[in-house]
Order: structure tokens, then sequence, then C-alpha cells
């Protein structure tokens, strides 16, 4: 229950980064809702920005700032996925896990951020990635408004499951 | 950065468990948003369900079931407190914590529950109780759609501080 893959398709070696995401990401696609691999994340989604996970006295000294998608891709391959949660199951004892554990097998392929965000604010994040132990690996950012969601036409209510849209 | 109190006024006790109410909360209050001391609030709040902190696998179990308010206050005397986040700095530093060392002079003043929600999801209030180590002190519930605060005027667009409304 996660979306997965992007690639910025716009550096020049962005065709060979795309197939080395696309091999990597292939193995842990358990996706209901998903971006097109090749998706031009910073084009669809204009103007948006993540909040990097921290703790709240982390977000009070940088001013409660927050991270524009185009600094995010810029001049890097990333891999993104995405979750319905933070603390849900299957993402917590699946998915990130199995980033975390194979995050050797993207660096190898020359990925340079693997990135994990959730309709959550980044200290609940920041929680769940320490919880997880997996922020070393994995850079976490927080969508507490849903924006980036919304732009990729990524929002599904989950209200049945007690979390939002 | 918190509202507090709150006893329905239905009880025959309920004059001498508000001013019960009204001893112990006047410590910790440090209220932007507050509701009135005496607020039936679940005639203010009527048809709205808070949900029970859990972990996602005890969700699943559940079917994913919502508390009424008119269960948990039905024939007790609660304090309940709310916070504008999990994670975040005063509410975990000092408001949960307050509640949960003075948890025996609630005891001893006739309260049977003492409460704490936030507009987040049971499986992030869980989380965040159990790190504070405070889910045997304190009930935690979760108001994940903002509906309870919504129904009680408390709403407040924290946007600023990167978390919702």
């Amino acid at each position: 229950m996660a979306w997965v893959v992007a690639k910025r398709a716009a550096a020049a070696s962005s065709s060979s980064a795309m197939k080395s995401v696309s091999a990597a990401a292939a193995i842990w696609m358990r996706s209901y809702a998903k971006v097109a691999l090749g998706t031009d994340i910073v084009s669809a989604a204009p103007n948006v920005s993540l909040q990097k996970a921290r703790t709240w006295d982390e977000g009070v000294s940088s001013k409660f700032s927050t991270t524009p998608l185009n600094h995010i891709f810029k001049d890097k391959k990333v891999v993104i996925f995405g979750l319905p949660g933070a603390y849900t199951g299957v993402c917590s004892n699946k998915h990130v896990p199995g980033y975390k554990e194979n995050i050797d097998k993207f660096k190898a392929k020359g990925i340079d951020s693997v990135i994990c965000v959730a309709v959550n604010d980044p200290y609940t994040m920041n929680a769940w990635a320490e919880k997880l132990q997996a922020n070393n690996a994995i850079e976490f950012y927080g969508d507490f408004d849903g924006s980036f969601h919304k732009s990729l036409d990524l929002v599904t209510d989950l209200s049945s499951a007690l979390l939002g849209t």
C-alpha cells in the first residue's frame, strides 16, 4: 500500500538513472497508487516543498523551513517512495526496512538519495524514522498538508483506517 | 500552547467534580485556546468520536473502531486536555509529563480519567505515548480528522509550524 518510484527526467544522465531506478524499484513495488516511472516530479508538482524530518527543537531552530522539491532533486538521482502514514503496519514492517536493507544496492546503482515521504508532520516522521533506525540510510520528509500528494494526484481517502486523506 | 479542562456537566455530582477539575487544571493552564470550564463537551460535540491510541495491528484487529465521546464521559469524571500535536516541544517536555507526574493528585480528587487528545492519527498518538512512558497514567486519543476540535471551535492554523489545522 505504497506508491514508489521517481526520477526527475531532466539531467543528461537521466535515462541510465531511470533504468537503474526501475530495476531497483520493481522489487519493492506493491503499489495501489503510483507515479509513472519517468514522471518529472518537479514539473508535476511545481512550487511544492516538503518538510525534512526533524525534532521539534530542530524545527524551531530552522525557523520551520521547508525544502523545495527542486532542491531535493537538483543534480541528483533520487528514489522517492510514499506510504499511507507513519506507524502504519506494512510500511513499518516491510516497506521502509526493505529500502533500508537494500540501501547499498541503490547506492551501487548510482542513486544519491532514497527518500520516504508521507502525509505527516516532520516531527512525527522523525520519531518514526528513529524508531525504525532507518534515518541514516533513508531521508524522511513530511508532506504535512498533502500538497505534494495532491500535485501528483496521489490523494487517497484513508479515513476508514483512521488516517486522513 | 494547549487547551485544557473539561467535565461533562450532567451527572448529579458534577458540581463538586468540576471544582476538583478546576483546582487541578489551574496548575497546568497555559492555554491559548481553551474550552470554558463547565462546557458540556458531549453536547457541544454531538456525534463526534475519538480514536483510542493503539498500534496499527491493534487498529486492524479492532476494525478501526472509534470511541464516541459520550462513552468516554459516561458516568465518569474526566480531565481532557489538548495539544497542537504529537512530538511537539513544550507538549512533550512539559504538558504531558505534568499530567503524568500529578496523576495521583487527579485520582485523589476523584478524577477517573485524564485524557490527552491531539489532531493526529491513533498510531502516532500511541507511539508518542509510549515514548513519553505516559500511557499507563494518561489515556491518549487521536482526532485524526479534527472533527472534535472543530466542534469545540478549537481549530487553529498551525501550518507555519509545519502542522496542520
